[in-house]
């Protein structure tokens, strides 16, 4: 069965997948946006949260106020901006950061094109959000992610199960391994788990998750995402914004009502679990994430009709 | 291999599990620690956290004040408070809820004992922590268990894959199944990750986590505090302050030094890695638990030189 919502990643905020970014010995965790002109950017020590939206005009601004013998289009500024937050630290990129409770300020300076560009300076700007942003963009996917890969886990364990009945079988009907080392042991799992907590990388897991951090993580962030808020716009329509290469994809269809009426109607789910989508938080989010989806359209509506030439 | 820290479950108030707790529509987390005359509980919306440490005195003066014909002793207080937060709702007890952005107060009266004991009234009063305290109890811990089962996963997945490996040379050599439905197919994990994402499962894992918290889940969040507990903590001496049957046990061994030593040492952790756990956030949660230990410790010492009771 094809998965729409999957194939066709949401341009908000919200579905990105964290990354990690180590400035000066503090671990944060990032995420943004990148349109051609503007971007929205989230920033977390996992206590707080900080965000930055900033739209073509104010970008242009600092641009100037920063690198007053640059003048360049808004489409390059942002790629580098978007390298420099969510693939770095680049190697040829200075890094600083400046954290109080209510602002961050992340500064980087490096090339602007390549290791030959023109030095290039950039503040991000990031002011805290209210506690409702850090429960909806980090602990409520975390509590996702862990309820659902114990549902897999578990799901991995029955499917080893049934391998075991099917291997029994064999022997039992007079079966021998050709090549020893292809034997297996009946799966055990009370001895599975007591020999994963007794590694060192569970000693890993529980003081520095950060660092395991990788594709897979990601991905199932963003699926989970992607799937909640799908769940949950029924009213949204397709958005063609197009996003920067590297941070998403558009919406290219939605599921048919059809689909969405038994998604949203299967007796399987409770009244008290969809009545969450309607919730306070939810709304507010929602609310968040139209108007910054819709500063991003007009941003980029304005982008159309200005060209500048780099240097 | 011999686990300690899991046999002999910490009596810190971060080592506990989070169960989920609904009142009044509103879904809220609540871990907490009851000895025999005082507790320290936490409770979150995910978004904010409040905490209340309450020593005997206290206890018991809040006990008169809302139960002035009521005399209970401390013990049978907080064996009744610890199954009205940690076991609850509670069918024979009324529970309301008011919470303001500093303040979380949770309402709950009842039986005192069985269904015929007298009415008794209990207010927990949580005061909002610091924003540390969040990262440190909720955040950092499911950022470990996404980690941990994914890990976990992978892991399973090359079982699988070493299970088909044996069944495949079964075949290839002339065995056959002798009752048809023990056949599996030959495990896909691009397929397992489509089959398991389009399922009813994943929508209530991404919209309605708190839903699916079961021991499991719970068991894997002790394990993994315990063990950063463990791992940071080699100069917390043995404790054995005594918990309430239901909340935990005591410590009654610890590793030998010449285990812990490896364990600290081990070449496979980088030191950046190790450097987090003495981290200024790392510390001011230890402090914070120490002191927690400290005040429960006088409390008890307290409790013994008293007794009263019941009516």
């Amino acid at each position: 069965m094809a998965v729409p919502w999957r194939k066709n990643p949401n341009t908000s905020l919200e579905c990105q997948p964290w990354r990690k970014l180590s400035v000066e010995g503090k671990i944060l965790l990032v995420k943004g946006v990148f349109l051609a002109s503007s971007y929205s950017i989230l920033c977390t020590d996992s206590s707080l949260m900080w965000e930055e939206i900033l739209d073509e005009e104010n970008l242009l601004e600092r641009s100037k106020s920063l690198n007053s013998h640059i003048e360049a289009p808004p489409t390059v500024i942002t790629q580098q901006l978007l390298q420099r937050l969510l693939n770095g630290p680049l190697i040829k990129c200075k890094y600083s950061i400046n954290i109080t409770e209510s602002l961050l300020t992340l500064s980087v300076s490096g090339p602007l094109q390549g290791d030959s560009g023109p030095e290039y300076q950039w503040n991000f700007c990031l002011h805290k959000t209210p506690s409702l942003v850090l429960k909806h963009q980090l602990v409520n996917p975390l509590l996702s992610m862990s309820v659902e890969l114990l549902r897999q886990r578990n799901r991995l364990v029955d499917i080893i199960e049934k391998k075991d009945k099917e291997i029994r079988d064999y022997r039992e009907n007079g079966a021998v391994i050709s090549r020893k080392h292809l034997e297996t042991l009946p799966f055990d799992e009370k001895a599975f788990t007591n020999e994963m907590i007794v590694t060192q990388d569970f000693q890993v897991s529980s003081i520095d998750p950060l660092s395991s951090i990788d594709s897979s993580w990601q991905d199932l962030y963003r699926d989970l995402s992607l799937c909640r808020n799908w769940v949950s716009s029924t009213d949204v329509t397709s958005s063609t914004t197009e996003m920067l290469p590297g941070t998403g994809g558009t919406w290219e269809n939605k599921l048919p009502p059809s689909l969405i009426g038994s998604a949203t109607t299967t007796p399987s789910v409770s009244p008290k679990k969809r009545s969450l989508e309607s919730s306070p938080s939810k709304d507010a989010e929602k609310m968040r994430r139209l108007e910054l989806e819709r500063q991003l359209e007009n941003s980029k509506a304005k982008n159309k009709k200005k060209k500048k030439k780099l240097m």
